[in-house]
């Protein structure tokens, strides 16, 4: 997907918003649990219910690695199903991959060009050889992890170099030698919306993917504040908020009404851009 | 696995090498890819054949996932044959996994919970809460990278912090606070082997999973000379060297001449410390 296509997504719906879905069997609604595939039975509800109010999803391969061969088999399922029914909406695999340049390269191949994802989130620490593989697909993106909203983002992100950067900073600069604002976007947690304006500063053009609003405590007028540039350049992921708030049979119907609330404040941020 | 046992067997085998399974359908005998699980097969190959010269073992998530769930579920079977004909073998699952705690959380199940792994190589870009959760588990190990054996390694881990710092020393310091030489190892790749003198002043008594042994250039009599440590720790991995030396019928029996090769230059070296 290209960027002009992700904006002009996002000025259709009014939304910014990224569905996570992080889903986990405990916390499936009781109804779903008799599904030959729980987990693409529940995330294809999710979808049926918001595709409208969304722009981008994020399966958390963490979710369904942990069931193993059938956890890949509905994470593919997943994907397949929003890439034929749903092909605006960008999917990105929130999968944190990273490693020496064979090696990234096999996981290109994978999330690239074996599952039809448009974007995988990856870690900077291995420097630009296990980066650059991912930006060899035309129309695929690199997420990059910049700045976290972890507590642990305090412990190498946040401190200062010898040249006076912070690690996140140098992460930011370096690599924009490796790709561009058409191929890479930045992991900035929503937690830090007050760093906005200095990532800004550095990357005003990149998409900035922005996790924790909602269950992790980001607020959206902050991030909007600091982080809206003229097409926008945000995309806020929202999971567990959206997907949990509800385990009963209306289940699908609350994921909506929690998707609607947000989209129509970011429909109203919107409105000094578009 | 514990530090001891590990300790022990390297001391039976006169063996510190890890035999890694970079596994590839392209570079399969013929013979091999008529199975059913065909790297299953090869990886099943590789350990009859090496078993006794080798001390641990490090599947490389990538080429598996590139099959998908196929893939996954001979990573899985590979893992478990070893687990129960091999059980003295430390298993390092090699996926660079790291994120938010209730994430790192899952990651931590799959690979320490649900597949009998060893131990698990973790990025530390994230933080102390994105390693953490993997030290829940007994005698389960992270093996965090610190200083990696590919170019990239400069653009970040060779940088100067404010406080005189390279930030990989920055990592291998702060991470002590988290974990200990019982559950916590790291990877310094071999290409840098005279980096390893710093790094032993760091972490003196730690194991330390040196990758880049072979294909990747490095020296083993160097990584000797500035890595060894009362209880050796070090683990030597060698992936492409050994399991690709011959793609005929006699690959089994070639891979055994090229770990024996390496066991007895491992042998010799050995015989400073034991």
């Amino acid at each position: 997907m290209t960027r002009a296509q992700l904006f002009e997504q996002i000025r259709k719906k009014q939304s910014f918003l990224c569905l996570g879905l992080d889903t986990e069997m405990s916390k499936l609604p009781v109804q779903i649990l008799d599904e030959e595939f729980p987990f693409f039975a529940f995330n294809r509800a999710m979808l049926d219910a918001t595709h409208d109010l969304i722009i981008a999803c994020k399966p958390n391969l963490a979710f369904y690695e942990c069931l193993g061969a059938d956890g890949w088999k509905q994470f593919e399922l997943t994907v397949n199903y929003i890439r034929y029914k749903y092909p605006e909406i960008f999917i990105i695999a929130d999968a944190k991959r990273g490693d020496i340049g064979n090696t990234s390269k096999k996981y290109a191949e994978t999330f690239f060009g074996q599952i039809p994802c448009d974007a995988l989130t990856v870690a900077p620490y291995m420097g630009s050889d296990s980066v650059l593989p991912f930006l060899e697909y035309p129309e695929k993106w690199v997420v990059l992890l910049a700045l976290t909203s972890n507590p642990g983002a305090d412990d190498f992100q946040m401190t200062t170099m010898e040249n006076g950067e912070m690690l996140f900073g140098s992460v930011l600069r370096k690599s924009m030698e490796w790709g561009n604002p058409d191929n890479m976007m930045y992991v900035i947690g929503a937690t830090r919306a007050s760093m906005l304006r200095k990532v800004r500063e550095l990357v005003p053009d990149h998409f900035l993917l922005i996790p924790g609003i909602g269950t992790q405590g980001g607020d959206l007028s902050a991030v909007a504040k600091y982080g809206l540039n003229s097409q926008c350049g945000l995309i806020v992921n929202s999971s567990r908020a959206i997907i949990y708030a509800d385990s009963s049979a209306r289940f699908a119907l609350t994921a909506r009404e929690k998707a609607r609330e947000v989209q129509e404040e970011m429909a109203e941020i919107l409105k000094s851009i578009l």
